[in-house]
């Protein structure tokens, strides 16, 4: 990083979309709206048999898996990152005739910004005029569902997690209907704001796929505009279901404007991280104000949900006193600073309503942020972590009476042991909120591996019912991450997400295990890859292996062709395959 | 790899052995006998406050951490690869007085590879007369425990496992007496064969510290002896506490010695693979008396535990036809294949007595094999595998009345939710024998990435109590893995094995985590290093990372100076400290 200048555009086209190997892009259609639902469609080849001696071959069907890329994966789609993706929603909130297009932006900072000249070299040209709530409308997916309105959204995502299935014809539980029940009672979230017409709508609650998020964003003295496009849609290509944009550096606001308006997924951020930068840095010099501003300047460029620390309080900072590790929120520590400093209750607490109120008029959803999320071991299920958790239950009740959507942010840094009563009180305490956690991370000794150590937790809790995962690289407690490292941490936790969804045996989960199973067994090499969470390090990994044999490789290159398991227990059922791939043929 | 000759002796120094880094090697002595334990003392530097305006320094005492790098971590120590690292047994075992030095190997293939010429210059020169019970003497560890007699080795792994209560003079529950019990009732083993005299005695059960056993071993055309030397050195360094060497390829016999002799960890084997190297790969001419002698010769040399399929019986072959991925384990398909053929019953099944009998004479323990574990989701705790499980229970209690000791395998690839049935299961039938899994593997659909599917499920079934949990590499499924792979392998497990020693509670397994997390609130950079499973990594990855500033780093390079939670949570408590490291300095 910090080869290119940071204050420029980025290129058209410098963006990674090569489509993904042996598959291609299929789109699903809805039955009661006209809308294409992407899915990645991995194509098999046949197995084959020798009977009789001669080769019988039997067709494999192609599995369709779930599809975070956008068009970028998409051959066929024209990728323009200075004109943004394709608007596919603003047809739906027109249809329902509950927005209105302003004439221009609401908040002073957003129009202060664009008639700065200077920053016309970096600006994004083709933003569009905000919506916003007509006046004494509502237009958030909770007030639909509750009003017993399947909307848009709520067709795609049902089409969207039931995947195989789906394609198949068959009907499974998760219906559209259920879509929207789910949603009406805040058991589940679709985080898409009127403005983020680019997103391809998905849903976060415990009923369906586990989903993971990954955290992009410059700080002070480091990467450029065009290097967090290239990670946004990067993040999107190995699995990433949601984006929070974490930026505290330069040019925040046009930044956002460029991700947004190429990024296929929900984009979420912290925004008291910008109004700090609003104030040089100076937590006690934040203010209402200027945070109510920020909060609409995001709303207005499309940000789908909001991490607010609005559960800690005065009372709570000296429970987090007693701690090893004190606060490791980064939003936690700037409010208890704010508080302390004033000796003030926290403002984002005392003006929540007025904060439900701004955002219900855009559908931006709330995280309800765990600012004394344990940061250590020692410091997990501790009297601060949930005496803060209990003031965001309350919180997330009184969001749903303006049907506010809702997110709730969990640890952290707790030990396999103790997790399990994280999940339990968030349910109880939130009813039933979708929880959100980082990790947890089940031991602090291993920097370097903390992925894992992350995703040994996220797998846990995932499995008691956390919606959403917020992925942890490699970099975690010692640096940024790098493109490579987003990737490794993507995959360890679309792995954590995974493993999740087929113990809690959410439907049709195994078939992707089963596919690639089969493929094991029969030698397909290349179907193996294929399916793989990252086709491309599979296929590094056994085309750089010892000893390749190039004659197709009817044995496992672990065991040499008189150890292979496989073969030899094939051997036994008296079935032979010929293999369909030579390792030099890609 | 490749590039060396395979039929060369290693370089004398060749070997990794470089201290860790803030650490040195401390030896407790025994109060029983007089052995020396090792342990790594991690130093730390001072707790340094600001008050008044002047610093105050509080030391931080050092954390003592079990240690499996033996001698070659230690700079005082001289290693010489051919003459092999220091025999601290036999004059433990001459003590005891019911072993006899042999005149010569009692092996026929042991005979024949030492009276041929050609094999010289390859050959470990050192090699000691293998001793052997006395006629009419026991001398098995589980032996003297049913005895009531506390051996050194028990005493050893007492001090050892007790880690910093050790060193700072606390007795724990883990007294010599309780490992003497534990090993009595079956439920832990020490394996120490009285011919690996350089082994530095562990023991592995559920109620102490969780271990990891990775594997080595070249294949037909790979790696040459000093390859595997280092790797198995390399193995050490990391953390691995026991190390299977599954050799397939070309002088087997030689490279074997060359590993035992040098290797401080115990050492185990699958006695089939070089079985079945000599017949040629036919699995068909296997026969009992080939395979005899195949265990006689490697008790000679030193193998602390065999790997035997002895569960896999005649009766289990049709139910492995019926799934999936059919039989994925090497040692269960050639004996499922020699079944077959012969249409007779395992040969190691209806020799298991006189297996007993042998191995019983050197202390070499039995580590009964699941030749059926499942290799996909799919075929998880099926009629096969547990079918073979509840036969291998059987035979634990046969071996018990040998007084050889017991470890039982387990899968291999299963979903979290039935992994605590696996468990649960293993405890009944094989009456709380030590478990010792393969992963498992949780999800089929991320190779490349199968250290991490595989420590998820590894964590849980550690913290639900298998004792010692077998790595598995990037390169699973892909290809044979390099030292890097190794060492990623094994802190994986390592992660995996500490974060079920939290969840079990095992007496101070928190002390690291607490030193570790102190640091970091501290902003002790070096102290964090250093306490890191992998201090090398870690590093690395702090140095590497963008915008690093060299001033000491008051603050977490993830979020820039204004926007460090710890740094901001610091000041709430009034608290400051001066860093005590800058990166150049290292």
């Amino acid at each position: 990083m910090n080869t290119k200048n940071p204050d420029s555009r980025p290129e058209k086209n410098m963006i990674s979309r090569r489509p993904f190997p042996g598959s291609e892009k299929a789109y699903l259609p809805g039955k009661l709206y006209p809308i294409q639902v992407p899915m990645r469609k991995i194509n098999l080849v046949d197995t084959v048999k020798i009977e009789n001696g001669k080769p019988v071959h039997t067709p494999n069907p192609p599995v369709y898996v779930y599809d975070t890329s956008g068009a970028y994966s998409d051959p066929n789609a024209e990728i323009d990152l200075h004109k943004g993706l394709k608007d596919i929603r603003s047809s739906w909130i027109e249809r329902r005739g509950d927005a209105v297009a302003l004439d221009g932006l609401t908040s002073e900072y957003g129009r202060m910004r664009l008639q700065d000249k200077s920053l016309d070299h970096l600006r994004f040209e083709h933003a569009r005029k905000p919506y916003r709530a007509k006046e004494g409308r509502q237009l958030t997916q909770m007030y639909y569902a509750k009003q017993g309105i399947i909307t848009e959204e709520m067709e795609y995502v049902a089409i969207r997690e039931n995947q195989n299935a789906q394609a198949c014809g068959i009907q499974t539980s998760i219906t559209p209907e259920f879509v929207r029940s789910e949603i009406a009672a805040g058991r589940a979230i679709i985080p898409a704001n009127i403005n983020h017409l680019e997103c391809e709508p998905m849903i976060i609650g415990r009923n369906f796929l586990t989903k993971i998020n990954t955290n992009i964003g410059n700080s002070a003295t480091s990467s450029s505009i065009e290097e967090e496009v290239e990670k946004a849609v990067w993040s999107c290509r190995w699995g990433g279901d949601t984006l929070m944009d974490l930026s505290t550096g330069a040019n925040i606001h046009e930044t956002r404007e460029w991700i947004i308006r190429n990024c296929p997924v929900p984009v979420g951020t912290v925004p008291i991280y910008q109004a700090l930068e609003k104030v040089d840095g100076k937590a006690e010099n934040l203010t209402w104000e200027l945070f109510r501003d920020t909060l609409i300047e995001q709303c207005e460029q499309g940000v789908d949900y909001f991490t607010i620390h609005a559960g800690l309080l005065l009372e709570h900072i000296p429970l987090a006193k007693k701690r090893l590790t004190g606060i490791v929120s980064r939003g936690g520590s700037i409010m208890a600073r704010w508080c302390q400093y004033h000796n003030q209750e926290n403002f984002i607490y005392t003006h929540f309503d007025e904060i439900c109120r701004i955002v219900a008029q855009y559908d931006t959803g709330l995280s309800l942020g765990d600012g004394l999320r344990p940061g250590s071991i020692h410091d997990a299920n501790d009297a601060a972590q949930f005496g803060e958790l209990e003031t965001i239950g309350k919180l997330a009740q009184r969001a749903w009476e303006y049907n506010v959507q809702v997110l709730i942010e969990g640890p952290g840094h707790v030990p396999m042991h103790k997790i399990k009563e994280n999940m339990d009180k968030q349910l109880k305490d939130c009813k039933e909120a979708p929880f959100y956690t980082l990790g947890p991370i089940v031991t602090d000794i291993a920097p370097g591996y903390d992925h894992i150590t992350s995703a040994i937790g996220a797998a846990l809790i995932g499995w008691y019912g956390t919606a959403m995962l917020c992925y942890v690289t490699p970099k975690e407690h010692l640096g940024l991450p790098d493109k490579e490292d987003v990737r490794v941490g993507i995959i360890s936790y679309k792995i954590a997400a995974h493993a999740a969804d087929l113990a809690k045996r959410h439907p049709g989960a195994e078939l992707r295990d089963e596919a690639m199973s089969k493929a094991r067994y029969e030698f397909r090499w290349k179907d193996q890859f294929n399916l793989a969470l990252d086709p491309d390090r599979a296929f590094e990994y056994f085309h750089d292996r010892e000893g390749a044999n190039a004659d197709g490789s009817k044995f496992c290159t672990m065991c040499g062709p008189n150890f292979c398991a496989m073969r030899i227990s094939q051997d036994l059922g008296k079935e032979h395959c010929t293999d369909q791939y030579a390792p030099s043929s890609r």
